[in-house]
């Protein structure tokens, strides 16, 4: 018998039929003797109208407000989902965000969660009830609704079971696991059996998109087994877990790419003390958030600064520069949106040498120019043109060994 | 200055721009020095779409789940309402049954409010925002989420006012106030300026419609002055309040009818103690409402008796009643559906004579046939012939002097 933490997302409770096949899983799951909390996103495309109401009624709505319309969405999903179980002949009960006693801070759409009181949920646990989260939404201290942005269920899901010291957390989603790389542009890629909090990390956040990058941080914080697994087959998917001895014998686990960034580059800088801090300043205050940043070795008392944001902040962050170039006297800006970032990872990096130039000796037997690199301990990421990516992606797989044989 | 409480129903804010349309009503209000607390319904259709989606789940949703899924409704009513406030360069804020402290007892779908902790509401007022309260729905003592039943905003803005002490309850509807009698059937019907709290609830019950008879229990109890008015114009509507002794010099104040009743008639039951409690025990108890009930008098020691119950229960009942009358040596039962019941109303009744006999006298010269006649303190009933309804109430509203000049 396990206590087990179970989250559905948008796609896997679209619809009345779906939602009741989900229902059935999770009785199966209870019937082999494992405790149950089930937390469950808005039904696909109820988060959407959601805001676009919230929209069509002001162009700028008030966050308070917003989030108390968005949390209707899980809400209709628990409510939903205990009907579908209770009709199943089993028992359930659904619990909001301030019924769970899911508190966090007070920054509406994107609130952190502070702890979780588990009372409520292990009294329903041991009436032998099936219990269903409503994800996305806490309370604050004053007992306001909030949210937790985009994707804050997979959160609610991995704090719930850090907090309730689950024994497994499983992210129900619409492919089978974690891949070796994008599957739709490299058919070799393969599902991973299992990696390391730090390598889902770097995968999130370079666009793999399978979990909620805080909620891996929070798993990793409190050492919760992640299994990401496909709601619509029994496979097992991947394990996201601490790291072992073992994942080090694997040099590289995956090729990233993202081609949401925009490039730019300041030339011919004054090289004094201070320089980057005045240029990133009013940058970081409007909100934009910065990726790789490069500055050359400084020649004649100049330099070379380049670094790349998401494309939609592109405009506006080249227009700030532009104005700061001016003022302190460097020759040009230039910006270049047809890039794209592609990245190896790997924990066993760590141990293994070489990986970086095996990755550009790669790209250039295919021709592809380098534009900027970029490395951490477990990760190296190479700027190139956009148009190289999905070749770029499948060398590297087939490089580092990770095509499917 | 004034403490108001407005209800605002559910084509009242049937829309973005409708939505927006209230706000600028309240602004006005508020813009006069008044203290705004504003109960909001689901948007028109919101409320049935909801069921819809529970009743496609399950013939026989969890009622706990329902009230979760319900009560969504009106939580996005209030999110949108606060936003449009906000647009308009004023401060709101919306609270939800559990935020605003209504606390009811937990019977879902049709829950009792038992109290309301003003505390938050009076804060949010002192810190000189618009209120925005979630109709229709409170929380039990356990933090589970009820609904009060269809109409129950009307009732959470009764409740409001009275634990707030408000100046007045203004119930906003799509129609101007109540009228002496429907208008689609008595194009002579006039708008009502004031009448007593017995009078409406008796208005209510046989189907006018405008108030959720609970609020009016709620108004009496507490003493809160209601005003029905529509939401599309700034005329004066009607008020609700206590009775005067200005208000007995009217003696009939409207006429109602119902239409949605059936009659079953008992022939020759053996008449001793305990019979009629025999017959009607197994209807209450499957929950049917039975309304006016006849028994003539004994004659050879039996006797006939007829009640009406609600259309929707009448085949159900009659099945229940033909068992019954057989177990008890009755000769046969009759039921009848082409009926209907029109009343008139005053409260002028208790200190003036002959109104039902004007009654029956209006209808005889019309040869309208008197079916059954039900009275109390302040209405005379009379089942008729179905068909007649139109006729009778607009010879009734005429014969009482209720015809606008």
């Amino acid at each position: 018998m396990a206590l087990i933490v179970q989250k559905y997302g948008g796609t896997s409770v679209g619809s009345i039929e779906k939602i009741m096949a989900v229902a059935k899983r999770v009785v199966e799951y209870y019937e082999q003797g494992n405790e149950m909390v089930v937390v469950l996103s808005a039904m696909a495309g109820q988060t959407d109208s959601l805001i676009k109401l919230a929209y069509d009624m002001s162009d700028s709505p008030d966050p308070r407000e917003l989030d108390v319309i968005m949390s209707t969405g899980e809400q209709v999903s628990v409510g939903l989902f205990s009907m579908a179980i209770k009709s199943l002949g089993y028992d359930a009960t659904s619990l909001l965000g301030f019924q769970a006693s899911i508190n966090t801070d007070n920054l509406y759409g994107k609130s952190r969660i502070l702890d979780i009181k588990t009372d409520r949920i292990m009294k329903e646990l041991k009436d032998n009830r099936i219990v269903a989260v409503a994800g996305f939404q806490g309370i604050d201290d004053r007992g306001n609704i909030t949210t937790l942005g985009r994707g804050g269920s997979d959160t609610t899901a991995v704090a719930l079971a850090a907090a309730l010291k689950a024994d497994v957390c499983e992210i129900f989603t619409d492919v089978e696991g974690v891949y070796t790389t994008d599957p739709n542009i490299c058919p070799k890629a393969r599902k991973l059996d299992v990696m390391s909090y730090d390598e889902m990390l770097e995968m999130a956040s370079l666009g793999a998109k399978v979990l909620h990058i805080r909620s891996v941080e929070f798993a990793k914080k409190y050492n919760v087994p992640i299994h990401v697994r496909s709601t619509f087959s029994k496979e097992r998917g991947t394990m996201v877990v601490a790291e072992t001895e073992d994942m080090e014998k694997v040099v590289v686990s995956g090729v990233a790419y993202n081609k949401n960034e925009a490039r730019i580059t300041i030339r011919k800088v004054p090289d004094h003390p201070g320089i980057a801090s005045r240029i990133f300043e009013p940058i970081f205050e409007s909100g934009v958030v910065v990726d790789v940043i490069v500055q050359n070795t400084s020649e004649d008392g100049f330099t070379d600064l380049t670094f790349t944001v998401p494309k939609p902040d592109f405009h506006s962050a080249l227009k700030q520069v532009g104005v700061i170039a001016k003022e302190i006297g460097a020759e040009k800006v230039l910006g270049d949106e047809d890039i794209s970032k592609v990245s190896v990872i790997g924990v066993g990096m760590r141990s293994h040498a070489g990986v970086a130039q095996k990755m550009f000796k790669t790209l250039a037997q295919e021709n592809i120019n380098i534009m900027m690199i970029s490395t951490s301990e477990i990760k190296v990421s190479c700027v190139i043109e956009e148009k190289y990516t999905e070749l770029a992606v499948r060398v590297l797989h087939e490089a580092f060994g990770l095509d499917d044989e």
